[in-house]
């Protein structure tokens, strides 16, 4: 099996070269003869350049192939390759990478786990964010957890800068919210997740993943960018973090913003990651807060879909986008919004209420009307507040 | 204490609003009447715009002060405060990060570490990497070790790319080789340091490193932007990894390379690194093989001495750039070569030996002339062959 790479040069580089230059200096490199001995092994090592085709914007993509036994299965070992050293070399911006089916790690539990969690099989998710996001107490996020989850929400997550402070200890904020979370279940029946936000020096950061679940963390938000994608494949494979592990992108832009260098979105949040174990991850909607295009929201959410993760837009969720995302994404798909639920004009359990009245009327792809939308109530207050979003 | 990074912003942006948005949306967001009671909880976690500072290119500087509560005192929270949801967000660059002394983790070695683990207390150290970098056995690896450790080589390293793999394992090469640096102690009386690289799934890299470490590994090479920061710091703060940790460049490009989006090469390979517990960091030299500024090598420099750790300029070095290496550095940096030593026309040994003789003759920052080198012998044909390098 090999590991194909789509590198994009610039306008005016010599592809051609640059793709040799990644085929042969990222494997096996040069020899001479005194190596000839080993020539055989040497050359089963080479990447080998598979095509080179130029663009209609003056780019050009070239295709190179590298041997999968190179590597560990993991993707620490495959980022090295396909772009460690040659990253610092000047030109080429990897664009897509394409693994083998059974490439790194699988999620564990994926949107069909979390669904089967949840007891939901068919409609979207909602999810909500706690705010604001630094300075609350365990019992402010215990109180606020109450609010949303009887209210009918399915998902809440840290905001992903709150980490394990002094001020707001991980431990007693899970804990207050787990007792909320048992509460809801025994008088509603239905579950909630709890993403709670898994941070920490590397040597103990197994060690506090298996403390959150035993203290009952139901699910874990993880900054894979921060921490390495490794993290996320420790956490996915310890048969002591049995719950679902939610991917936030922060960071992604340090990789992938820029049109010329570094690793395009798709291939950092989506192919990825979807490689790396996690079960759901979260990116910009194109129609969000962030400058964000479809074609990259969409490449994510195919390689996400392709592996059976929970696809997460995010930033700039809120009611009225609600008929874009089910024409974009159909049911499948986890409504995650912060402002959109927590700074709704009536609190936020009318700002969840919003999302479940949008899910009843929402014709998909179809922007709102007036006359879908109730003449009163959490839609309409919500309409009225952030209308339907950017075009 | 607090955090200060500089954020630079291309011509045309809005340096104060954008800094204003990292100052409030990558801490504690915004909040209204509802949490009123938390104000001054709140208030405590938020970030500070000190200035904005237009540059002669037209891009502007805007430096922003973070709480050190905010974070964790380790390189993962502190890369997902200043630019985790940010860097998906359009503008910014950080360009430069000053953390409080104390910040993250010492170097436990450093320069003055690996110094005495060598006995050789002023010289400048010379390191070496085993090429061709995949294909080889471990007996190949050995038998290149015995040539240039007994030439007098101080270091050496296993390229970057190679990993634990079926065709060579780590334990299998690194045992191979402790035979021969045993072998090379007690007849020289010389301790040569072998960086092997350290490569595996998440779960099991701890336990790996004190595997190798208990089977004689002495030094360890680790490519920590493909593992994350937050790895090193985990190794450097395992005693049962007690040796010295070489941090390798690869991905950083992927950070770094554009000039108006990520995160500087200063900041990736020298302050964070500096922070994140290594002993030594690799990285491209302004006259090597990459296109690297001398302001960036420079800035690198200047970040790891401030903290103790060993300075090793690489890509590209060869006897010839001996002179500039120390018109930049003084003795106290690591001469690491590939190429440099194991393609010198004469073999390896000699490759080594050019590097003392180089240094035997060598005025700081004069460039060699015919009357400086021997007209034979290694040196010379070093010469012959890469010249005095690029200008």
């Amino acid at each position: 099996m090999t590991i194909e790479v789509d590198y994009r040069f610039p306008a005016g580089a010599d592809a051609a070269k640059e793709a040799k230059v990644i085929a042969v200096g990222q494997t096996a490199g040069s020899w001479d003869e005194r190596f000839s001995h080993r020539a055989e092994l040497l050359a089963q090592h080479l990447g080998r350049v598979v095509c080179v085709t130029p663009q209609p914007d003056g780019t050009s993509i070239a295709t190179v192939e590298f041997p999968e036994h190179n590597v560990e299965g993991d993707v620490p070992t495959l980022l090295t390759m396909i772009f460690g050293k040659y990253s610092m070399g000047g030109s080429g911006r990897v664009d897509a990478v394409r693994l083998p089916e059974d490439y790194g790690t699988p999620p564990k539990f994926g949107l069909a786990g979390i669904r089967r969690i949840l007891g939901v099989p068919e409609r979207p998710l909602v999810m909500a964010i706690f705010k604001p996001a630094l300075g609350l107490s365990a019992e402010d996020h215990a109180a606020i957890l109450r609010e949303v989850a009887f209210a009918g929400l399915d998902i809440i997550k840290d905001d992903e800068i709150l980490g394990d402070l002094p001020s707001a200890p991980t431990m007693e904020r899970l804990r207050a919210c787990r007792r909320v979370l048992d509460e809801v279940e025994k008088s509603t029946g239905r579950r909630v997740l709890y993403c709670t936000n898994l941070t920490g020096r590397g040597h103990e950061l197994s060690e506090k993943a298996r403390a959150m679940v035993a203290a009952g963390a139901n699910a874990l938000l993880l900054n894979v960018l921060s921490y390495g994608y490794g993290t996320a494949e420790a956490l996915a494979r310890d048969p002591q973090v049995g719950v679902p592990i939610f991917a936030h992108p922060a960071l992604a832009g340090a990789f992938a913003a820029s049109p010329d260098f570094g690793i395009s979105y798709p291939v950092v949040l989506g192919t990825l990651m979807a490689h790396a174990g996690v079960d759901a991850v979260l990116y910009p909607a194109h129609y969000g807060s962030l400058p964000f295009t479809a074609a990259n929201e969409f490449a994510i959410r195919d390689a996400l879909r392709a592996r059976g993760l929970a696809c997460v837009p995010s930033a700039g969720i809120h009611p009225g986008v609600v008929p874009r995302v089910l024409g974009d994404y159909g049911n499948d798909v986890v409504l995650n919004a912060g402002s959109g639920i927590m700074d709704h004009p009536d609190g936020a359990a009318a700002g969840v209420q919003a999302f479940f009245d949008a899910l009843a009327v929402a014709k998909p792809g179809v922007p709102f009307t007036q006359v879908d939308v109730p003449p009163t109530g959490p839609l309409r207050s919500a309409m009225l507040k952030w209308g339907l979003g950017k075009k």
